[in-house]
């Protein structure tokens, strides 16, 4: 109950009440209805018409699939989200042999979410046996067995499946990692863009675009507070000649106090177009230097900082364009990695 | 059949017979049989007492649940893996209403590998009904069915699940990076080993193996041998003061016929310890540019280089320890990630 009120409190969730749970799962459903039955010790809940069951396994639920199984438990008592089989499945005997095999075409698996009428949905609880209450997992069954309430399936998206194995940990951070790179924000300095470095940040902007990522532009920040408020989890800094910040300690101020960090990590790419001729090392140290400091500064914030050097002579095109083309592909793997481990480095290319 | 022939002959295979598929899974398994039965046109292929069916879409099988099936199969005349299920099966009505819902405890999912005394599947394939041939999806389900041999049902572990969506490529490429991950071989120069870079490598070799990881040591190159004939993806390449590559040449060199490669990319980092002081830029652009032309070359191997740049000044142990740490840290991002888009970078502990 502390972890979940934590949660709460953090997320500023408002329409949020506490119920704990029970032993088994439809103890723990029966615990939250009677609550919605005004049975609740500390707050007084309205009794919806439609309750919604769902499992916090199933991180991946769209609005879409909601409103079709409300709307369909509205018209028909109950209704739940199934998927086909995989595999065929089979009853074995008490002695480890196989009994029974189902045709897998005539089966379904039975996924979440679920919606129900509330009066059918509490009528079947309240009615339900002890053994249904310690060994049963499904909530449709106890509509059917003690209400005669036959439950509408609806088809849903693969998406729903419930992730049980550390493989299904995986698969779901591949699925964040990978919906939240699909927009990338390039914020750039328009003062100079009349000049060569125009032309580089276009040949960039178009790299960036061709590995199927949408980019918007964000002249000198201008418009940033609508990307901000939107989903957008990448921006690429664009600063100017000279090794300065200035571009991308602006835009990290910026997103201070942006929501979507408090999800998932938000990447900052700090690019640099460098021209190759007479430039210190000690100069490049001081750069990556403070390129660590900010970085280790907004980590906490969960934000990650990389930096990418572009080179460039200007009395050579061709290696210009490849130099760029390199650094589109080093700012797509760093988006698409978003390695901790790897914040606060200059890469070169 | 091209494709295959060509995977065959690249990975030198040579007990493996293609046999053409057929329409349905079943009508696939059956010219496998046939061929198994001496039908084959091109090649006489023995008889086998015990015939094992698996799925390409399974590729985490290991020789233990192999084992176990061809054992309960030779006494039993067949055998299945089976998992639990994950979620309640249930048969709609035609119209899509729940029909009825399965007591999930008293079913499984039936998966493969699976294995059959040659002669019980064959003569069940040879009965097999045309509807069966068509829609049927379970092996086992045959030799009950025409040959009344109940199989004996073996408990699976969970990497044997079917890679069917997205998500389960996604997964599929995380265990395998997981796996590939788990042992580093570092290599080293000797000669240096009495002074600072000894106690700078064993400092590395420390911090290396907290992450959970088995490390190797491989003095001058020695052992390597070993190592390369092992299932060692991943090598620390430890250089001497200056920027040199001379430890990582011979290495890659070393490594230029494995057959590792083949399957995974082989990670090597390229560890440089270079004193802070008095090191000229134009040097530094040289090691990097080197760096670059090497991993450009080698990833034709399927070999990934990164380098590690160490600083370190005489006169401060600590920030030379939090320096090591640092690159330890960088070294697991890089071996953990494989991304190719960073092979080339030289990265700055």
């Amino acid at each position: 109950m502390e972890t979940m009120t934590a949660i709460i409190r953090r997320y500023q969730h408002q329409r949020v009440t506490l119920v704990e749970a029970g032993a088994t799962r439809h103890q723990s459903i029966f615990s939250g209805l009677k609550a919605l039955a005004g049975d609740h010790p500390h707050s007084k809940l309205p009794t919806p018409t439609v309750v919604i069951i769902h499992d916090a396994v199933r991180p991946f639920v769209e609005e879409d699939v909601l409103v079709r199984v409300v709307t369909a438990a509205k018209d028909h008592g109950a209704a739940g989200a199934i998927r086909p089989l995989v595999s065929t499945v089979i009853s074995p005997s008490t002695d480890g042999y196989l009994e029974q095999s189902l045709d897998r075409a005539k089966h379904r698996a039975s996924e979440m979410p679920q919606a129900f009428l509330f009066d059918v949905i509490y009528r079947a609880y309240c009615q339900c046996s002890d053994h249904d209450m310690e060994f049963g997992t499904e909530c449709l069954h106890l509509a059917l067995k003690y209400c005669h309430t036959k439950a509408k399936l609806v088809e849903g998206p693969p998406d729903l499946w419930k992730v049980t194995y550390r493989r299904d940990l995986y698969a779901m951070e591949s699925i964040i990692k990978d919906k939240i790179s699909q927009q990338i924000c390039v914020v750039m300095d328009t003062e100079e863009e009349a000049g060569c470095l125009g032309f580089l940040q276009g040949l960039l902007q178009k790299e960036l675009e061709v590995k199927g990522t949408s980019v918007a532009l964000c002249p000198n920040g201008q418009g940033l507070q609508n990307v901000s408020l939107g989903e957008c989890y990448n921006f690429v800094c664009i600063n100017t000649m000279n090794a300065d910040f200035h571009q991308t300690v602006k835009l990290l101020d910026g997103l201070g106090s942006r929501a979507p960090s408090l999800f998932y990590p938000v990447t900052v790419v700090s690019v640099h177009f460098l021209d190759s001729q007479n430039v210190l090392f000690s100069e490049r140290m001081k750069a990556l230097m403070e390129m660590k400091d900010f970085a280790k500064e907004v980590k906490n914030r969960n934000v990650f900082l990389y930096g990418v050097l572009i080179y460039f002579t200007q009395d050579n095109l061709q290696q210009l364009q490849e130099n760029v083309r390199q650094g589109a592909s080093i700012i797509t793997s760093l988006i698409k990695d978003r390695s901790a481990g790897l914040t606060g480095q200059l890469l070169i290319a």
